[in-house]
């Protein structure tokens, strides 16, 4: 179980990092200083007055709402989706490790299938953030079956196969029936699953046509609007406008952010620790002991 | 994997592929023509003043709200059904090749088998896009399975009969034992499914009446909005008229566009690319290598 | 695959046919008369001036956004679930024929089998809209069968037994082995999870008092609208207002349609063409050509 | 199938029975009355005037739309799984009892099995209420099997234990194999799910808090309410205090009623009528004819 | 069942315990402190006036509604997953100590097996909260087996792994066939899932960022307020203010509670007295009797 320490509600106040300010502070520097100039100027261009109140604001914000709350929902279903499989890839290893240990018979050794599951973990993190597999695959497959890995672009399912090559020799060897080589079946296909459920987070973004109005929207709404406050509450448009500014711009920068939730970013899923979590349960079940200590977050971020 | 480039914050404000503007134009250039009308009537009709407050607009927001919010949403649940679909596609014919090489035993070659998968993946692509499918599924058929689809209405429904066929003969051939039978028929019958899935979605709308409530809605707000703005706002109207006329149309040609997700418009499902993909994937499990690379996508659209 | 024509932005403004305006009219009548009365008398009601603003109708306005959000989005939720049940009818029935075929040996005749699904088919309909199923039973089951369903209530349910005796008397007559009877069980126990489902939706309405608040504050709104609008929009009262109850009572009169979805009003399943569907898909299987082609929708609506 | 009559748009507004008016009229009138007070003396408290705008009410509307909507929907979602819950021991019971009769072989007789599942049914329905099952149970469970359960807590629990012997005993005769009782398992295992899914919405409530706040901020809001409207809508304050009072108390007490989906009100499930359903579905797959028909709704409401 | 008593709607507004009252009212204090300032010097600092009014506040409600919404509504699915999956582990041991019962033949005695699939709840618990789990566990498990967990991180997992041993031993033994030590895998698999399933609860929060964006917003909203609402309501600034406060600090404070659901605050999930129902429900199953009656909540909070 990873401890999270949670600050109290004064230190949330001022922590840094996590936050997406610094992600988000040159469009917030310059809606600040174009609201600056309305206000200095009182809402004229050159001599022409711009008459606007807030009522044009309110009305959009029918629109802006659904938008900005649809692409924030959406974003959030995505990345807890991707987190639910990465779960299922640890309880349905976790199973396969179980029955190997006890639905195979007479002297089985488990360990191949078992390094061949932590296998397909790494090449699924790999795949999915675009890194070369090769030192993490290494460690855990023989070269014959390194070789065989050689120039396929679906490494995991590759791998997978050979799990499954794995309970055919058993069940062939007599050591394993085909009634229990079928309940093996059920997390396999899982397996399979979780890998194709990753997949299409990772290659199906949401339309990118929402992002493009959204954004356009955003925009607009916050080059306006100080023409549309500068009339009622004068010297404080340009603080209003800031306010407003951050909390749009925030919202926009972190939906962007988990929307894909397999990168890096500090928001993004710790496939890393991940991926050693699942590694350090499946050698436990193997009867390993003294294993690495789980990786601990650093200023309540995980990698 | 596909890759995909994100355009920062500024290049986003200026991309015109793949944003609406072209569809929603003409309605609005005649709003924006209609509202300049009313700005230089000051609102009046021959000598009647119409006297229209933002009050009612803030009103009828709170149906519109919930009609347009729900659109979007049901448009997106459909698109995203379906992707989800195409994605069990890609694990269930995955698995089943998979299982076809480990459970299948005595030399089977599962050649025949996998061609027959890939063949209904392009027959399901085809009947959802109306399209013919012949000249794909004269790639992976033989004559006599050619032969036997003409005149069948239900193209993929059929191949998978006979997918199921080339089991029945390997279990009678003594090559594949019941309860591993069995554990193939869970992918079929998903197979099946998803089969259903798709055709559900393309021959279930959405109810047309919501359409109809919400354009009509969308346009009355539009045309009356201008009386409502141009005593507060003057000269500004037009331009705050245009702004949420905008996000009005573009909120209603998106849900339209992904209503449907198996069209050829720029957001819907890329259908060719993931037949390809799943094509790819299969090859390899038999052993190919040197397979096509994945189609990438220009202008961020991928078709 | 239905085609469905879409028509054009403007087209869409005059459709009548799939409108829910017929249904609301009298209503939407008295509202309108009732506005210009209030309008008329300039609010008053004999020499007492009803004082309002819009400001209770927008405070009011939270509830009823609660109300009317959760209505619409409840009584889709059951039109998108028993469409979904309903395909599982399809999936299953065709998985079932499919393995009539595949997995049952030594010459047997699947038409018994398939007949008895059609036949199921079309009791859960009539039993769904409490019509008489005779006639199209009569079409698919032999006299003996039907003479064994007089009487029962659940007449769907008994035929998915007689179903089960078919492939019971093939078990024992050698045809079926035990596991692969198993898997056959998987899509039996779906279907009468999708008759029960669809029984569970045609049986349990949404709580009647949701209906009955809803129904009240949107007729009290609409009455005391108008003495909140006529003193700021004066002579546009009854346009708006005629607007507004457009909105409310078509969301009304559209939720309360598709909230049974088992019906026959335009917006309802179209369940003759589904089961139509279900039939010729069926048949196909059992290597029948030549088929009737599918249903096409008039003016948009399907029966 | 159970029909249910809908009252025609008029009807609909003077209905009494399945309102909650009775229930929430002592608040109500109490809300009307310090109203009443507050408008004659033109929200004076003695000498001091309390200044309030609507602006406030406003402004709480944000936190309270999310409490208000919050509680509903998960009020309602309790409500909708347990019905669903209690779909799954009508399909799931119907399912077993089909299979006795189709995968039991040699003479074998299911009644014993079937009025088990029978006195499941009712056992689960007592224990959500908390009142006597005995009278039911003495009506399907032979002397020695009551006898079994004296003292148990979970008594559907045991029931089902007890139907699963039965199939334990067949096994042993030689009556059914081995992959045909793993068929029936499976729906052994959904009744324990639905089981335990009724228990566990039965002993866990939404968080107590959520109550506390809801209700806390809700009369509040009426009680300030008076003194931000007098001032602009004078005499109508009282009238306008009580319909928005009458919303927000008529959506917490239908909120509080569905909340507990296995009480006995008016809005609560109708066990009593469920469990009559599925007593005469599953008699009527052992053969039995004429058997009662279904419960009728009175006044719109089936207990 | 747990008998929870309701307040009625008069005790609901004085109740103390289960009121998030004493954890945020630090903050009350110090917002009402700075309004009660702000009021007194009639919204200037220093000699100059902060013009401000409501506008601004109801602008930023837009996307403070939305991750306020969004935030509360993730924190309770995340809770209610979280009892789901404790509910599954009643369901799933409760299945496998009745399959034990009757798929399991000859004279087995499933007393073992069942200590440990109680073994397997209270390791899964102590997990979760971080507590040391030996004095439970050597209630229930014999010494070897305790040796066994020496050392390891996943005690639950390995406590599955024995219990699992327990099935092979048996189906060595000639007591359990294969297919139904494959029924009884699915269940192994279920308690795979529901253990990782907590695992990804626990270790995965809401993305740290929504908690930093929501707070600051709320703070520097309930900071601004009084400027804006000073000039119009006057006296009653620090009142409302509170209210308003009170309402976003108790939403805030709620949410951040029931987003863990594993730990022991009063609205988190009654570990305890559920690990104890499970366990009494088990050996109700293996005849046990007269055994301890379910805790009470005291002051509607149950731990």
């Amino acid at each position: 179980m990873i401890v999270r320490p949670r600050p109290n509600w004064f230190r949330l106040l001022l922590v840094v990092r996590g936050s997406v300010l610094p992600m988000i502070l040159p469009q917030l520097l310059l809606t600040l200083a174009f609201a600056l100039v309305v206000t200095l100027l009182h809402g004229r261009v050159y001599v022409w007055k711009v008459s606007l109140t807030f009522v044009p604001f309110s009305l959009i914000g029918l629109t802006l709402a659904i938008f900005l709350g649809f692409r924030n929902n959406t974003s959030y279903a995505r990345y807890w989706e991707a987190r639910v499989l990465w779960g299922e890839v640890l309880n349905d290893t976790r199973s396969l490790a179980r029955q190997s240990l006890t639905l195979v018979d007479r002297d089985s050794n488990s360990t191949v299938f078992v390094h061949r599951l932590i296998a397909f973990v790494h090449a699924l993190r790999h795949q999915l953030r675009g890194t070369d597999p090769n030192t993490d695959l290494a460690r855990w497959l023989s070269k014959d079956d390194l070789s065989r890995l050689k120039g396929a672009r679906y490494k995991a399912s590759a791998i997978l196969l050979m799990a499954d090559e794995w309970l055919r020799d058993r069940r062939l060897a007599g050591q394993l029936v085909a009634p229990l080589a079928q309940a093996m079946q059920v997390h396999m296909g899982h397996l399979s699953d979780a890998l194709g459920g990753c997949e299409r987070i990772a290659s199906t973004p949401i339309p990118f046509t929402y992002g493009v109005i959204i954004h356009r929207t955003v925009y607009l709404y916050c080059l306006l609007l100080p023409f549309g406050l500068v009339d009622s509450i004068g010297a404080m448009t340009p603080v209003v406008i800031t306010f407003i500014a951050y909390t749009f711009f925030a919202l926009e920068a972190l939906s962007s952010e988990i929307e894909e939730p397999f990168g890096t970013e500090p928001n993004d899923l710790p496939l890393d620790a991940m991926s050693e979590g699942i590694e350090t349960s499946l050698l436990e079940l193997l009867g390993e002991r003294n294993l690495p200590t789980a990786p601990q977050p650093k200023n309540y971020v995980l990698t």
